[in-house]
């Protein structure tokens, strides 16, 4: 776990919250945006995708986005790529990690990148190779997304038995990182648990467990405390918990990043973030896609009276 | 436990929820909606409370409201006093279950009903006598409500420590339940399993245990499924999240009912709740208060595909 902290709380909003936001959000702002919440201290951000600009214009920027984010101190920077060529991309750019998704409904991650499984799994291994090639101080960190795992909006429900049997060839293949992903927020925490538990005891002495939660269904914090209680302490979340599905139109998309630091705190756990200060940032976002709803509660009601983040103790 | 669910989730919508609503929600609508969530398979509601109607205009109906309540088959039927007067009318309409709140905080119960914790401990011995004065098939359970037992608006934080010690002298007492309460939103779920595993394992032998959570800063469903860790079976909700808070304007008040029995199911919990629907009733809520927000999340995006109730299988 790259951080000194007792979670790392990455922010996603600049790619899965912007992914599905036509509009353009300036690279100027992405930046600034990027630079705000690292003074806020927020301390691992997924910045952009390298994807084709065809595909996705959001983020034709990627590279330039990529290396602003580098240039902020002890920021660590990662990006999502769908293929070898997007990995290429993001080591010339010399991002801290790379992240690989894959969808263990096969169906699902047909309709995502036209691959099964097993051919995205063959992809992942030219991207190992990848970084295997380069010189050891310079390897990327390399991340596998398992998408779907709680659940798919073709397939329905997942079985943990085909995640587990993913994830065990991303291990064997050499990632470094699972993330453990409901991606269209089907899960509610006991499932959760149940299976963060199994992957951090099957898998968490060799490579690091991430988790990433949606809130289409109000559980999403609750699932961040689920996962927690499984022994996981890496989580995706997003400023205003931007990225709302396009299929329902006033859910939230990803946990509200501003609300899962609070109940982090309240756990007695060290965030490294100043919630005021990260509250502040909203207005970036709000400037620049007023016609996006901001999403979260701890902003509108404010901190309890007396309450201290521990992050904040000396 | 007055259930042969897996869980009890009592609907506070009609006391808690239009406590601080001005508006007088007809008689006939408030039988209404008691009458539409029970056919969806609601088997517990606090149907008002007892209080001078000078002081809350809101439940002059009170006697009204619990009689039309008690006819509902299968229905268990609170209600909410504040002193042995209200207890007195309360046993009158002769409702299942009396309920008197208490906070731990000193400071917030002066503020609320001008008393010690003391002089409402011995308010509440006064109660106990009225119960146990009835014939044995005749008597009310009586619940007590440990309010403010994880955060207060005046005193900040409350300690566990008196809570424990308040909770002690209620069953001492000859209480039947009690009600972990966390009255302003405060608390995490990490400081909420703590607590109420603490609660259940002194007192879950003797006297039933229940949750009360509002999701002012968004952490209600997280706090749910902690208590539910903690072994407690008995939750406190509100359709529609019904139950803002006057000082957090946008803010949910309760613990949204329809994503509390979205999140209870897909952890394999019969609810007895036919969430289908528990939706259509929101319905007579919107009709009535055209003002308020109604809050929830699963209403917004539906069931995940291939979703199944489990109290929808036989």
């Amino acid at each position: 776990m790259h951080s000194n902290m007792d979670v790392v709380c990455r922010e996603v909003g600049l790619r899965d919250g912007l992914q599905i936001i036509d509009t353009f959000f300036s690279t100027d702002e992405k930046i600034n945006w990027m630079r705000q919440e690292a003074a806020a201290g927020i301390s691992s951000i997924q910045a952009c995708s390298f994807v084709p600009p065809k595909l996705l214009p959001q983020f034709r920027d990627a590279e330039q986005v990529a290396a602003a984010a580098l240039e902020i101190d002890g920021l660590w920077v990662s990006a999502l790529v769908p293929n070898l060529k997007g990995a290429e991309n993001a080591a010339k750019a010399k991002v801290h990690e790379i992240g690989f998704v894959t969808s263990v409904s096969e169906s699902h991650n047909m309709a995502n990148v036209r691959k099964t499984t097993d051919q995205s799994l063959e992809e992942f291994k030219r991207i190992i190779e990848l970084r295997d090639s380069l010189p050891e101080g310079q390897r990327f960190k390399l991340s596998s997304g398992l998408s779907t795992a709680l659940g798919c909006t073709i397939e329905g429900r997942v079985s943990p038995k085909a995640v587990m049997a993913l994830a065990e060839k991303f291990v064997a293949a050499g990632t470094d990182e699972l993330v453990v992903a409901d991606t269209v927020g089907y899960s509610g925490p006991t499932e959760v648990k149940n299976l963060v538990s199994d992957v951090v005891s099957n898998f968490g002495g060799e490579v690091d467990v991430m988790a990433h939660f949606h809130d289409t269904r109000g559980l999403g914090l609750a699932n961040v405390f689920a996962a927690l209680e499984a022994g996981c302490r890496m989580f995706d979340a997003s400023l205003a918990g931007l990225g709302g599905c396009p299929y329902a139109p006033h859910a939230t998309g990803n946990v509200v990043m501003e609300d899962m630091i609070f109940m982090l705190e309240t756990a007695g756990l060290r965030t490294g973030v100043d919630l005021e200060k990260l509250v502040a940032v909203r207005e970036i976002v709000a400037r620049n896609l007023p016609n996006e709803p901001l999403h979260g509660m701890y902003v509108k009601a404010g901190p309890p009276k007396g309450f201290q983040q521990v992050s904040k103790l000396k």
